[in-house]
């Protein structure tokens, strides 16, 4: 799927991205310190396409995940002080091993738009469908990073059809943006969800299983 | 549950535990950079003591999730440069709302031990139950924080007894972990998986639903 050339790790004092704080606290009488960070809460919404009787989610490469991947395999090339210097790496996994399944999402970074705003303009973006406001679902909420970061996660669920799809998707490669929109039929949600050769969020996972616990039994049945 | 007092914030420059990476790479041609956590992967399982028909979670506070709240609320407190000095926080949000409901689980730090084998020590330290190896059975593994750290999080479902509790559980105080174990009567899983009110991880979510799909059919009904 992806090219990927000249790999180089190495310190990172200043991320404008990654700003790590600290907290201290005394809980119950006994004094603590918690090394955080702040990051976004977000949205994720499961698109399911009637039209065609398929989930779509995105697929996109994950540096993070590639690099945990490298760590396992690689781990002489984590050893060598990458804090303090630049190391290229000389070890090569494919980018395949980065490449996880997901669903739609965005962060919360617009204050003045409400959640269901924020996920209907992440279908668009992302998945290329224009989808109705009152459309979209809520179908929980929860935390996600609790050592670290904290957040929290808005779970919508959104129906589409073919004729809702008014653009390519693929999120906005002016941010650098490189998304892939994957169609999985939904007759084969559950090989796809327990396959852990395609690594995926948990999200995936659960929303999979939601829908064929809430929605599947009131579908209408479809002649093929 | 807890007294939380004299909460300060500070800056964090050389956190043990979180250590920013800077990955350079060209994708695609085009280059790129991406800033990342290395993170242990970790195990999480899904306990079910069939003496009593519950689950068995734990219960904890969470500064990061206790933050990520207080940044909600009081945000004029991350406004000033805690960056630079420690700040005092003067508005206060009672403990529980950082306080989350997870399941059991461990990180994976020790490389001569099988995920079984650190699985199996995490249910002795949290929850108190002494389980055979061969109990544990793997579920399925799923990428987390596929933004920052993109470790890898390998799911477990074991069954327990009231005759295998052995200890109290409550994690190792020596290393400051303060953990509850609580008890989820089957019948209640739903009303306590969707309710938003009770903050918990997506794990507990996906595991109870996974559960349900899976083992609640084979269960040998029990006259109360």
């Amino acid at each position: 799927m992806e090219s990927l050339e000249d790999l180089a790790l190495g310190p990172c004092t200043a991320s404008p991205y990654l700003r790590p704080l600290r907290l201290r606290y005394r809980q119950n009488g006994v004094s603590k310190t918690w090394d955080f960070m702040r990051t976004h809460d977000s949205v994720s919404i499961l698109i399911f396409n009637t039209s065609r009787q398929c989930f779509v989610v995105v697929k996109q490469f994950r540096p993070a995940v590639y690099m945990s991947e490298m760590a396992q395999h690689c781990p002489q090339d984590f050893e060598r002080n990458c804090l303090e210097n630049w190391c290229p790496l000389e070890c090569h996994l494919p980018a395949s091993v980065g490449v996880t399944y997901e669903l739609c999402a965005g962060i919360v970074d617009k204050p003045e738009l409400s959640l269901e705003e924020i996920a209907r303009q992440e279908v668009l973006e992302e998945c290329g469908y224009e989808v109705p406001l009152a459309s979209l679902q809520r179908i929980t909420s929860y935390r996600s990073g609790v050592g670290v970061a904290g957040s929290k996660q808005t779970l919508f669920y959104v129906e589409v059809t073919d004729e809702m799809k008014t653009g390519k998707g693929g999120g906005q490669p002016e941010e650098g943006e490189l998304i892939e929109v994957v169609e999985i039929p939904l007759r084969d949600w559950m090989s796809f969800a327990f396959d852990e050769t395609f690594p995926k969020t948990m999200g995936v996972m659960f929303c999979f299983m939601w829908f064929q616990n809430n929605i599947a039994p009131k579908l209408p049945t479809k002649s093929e």
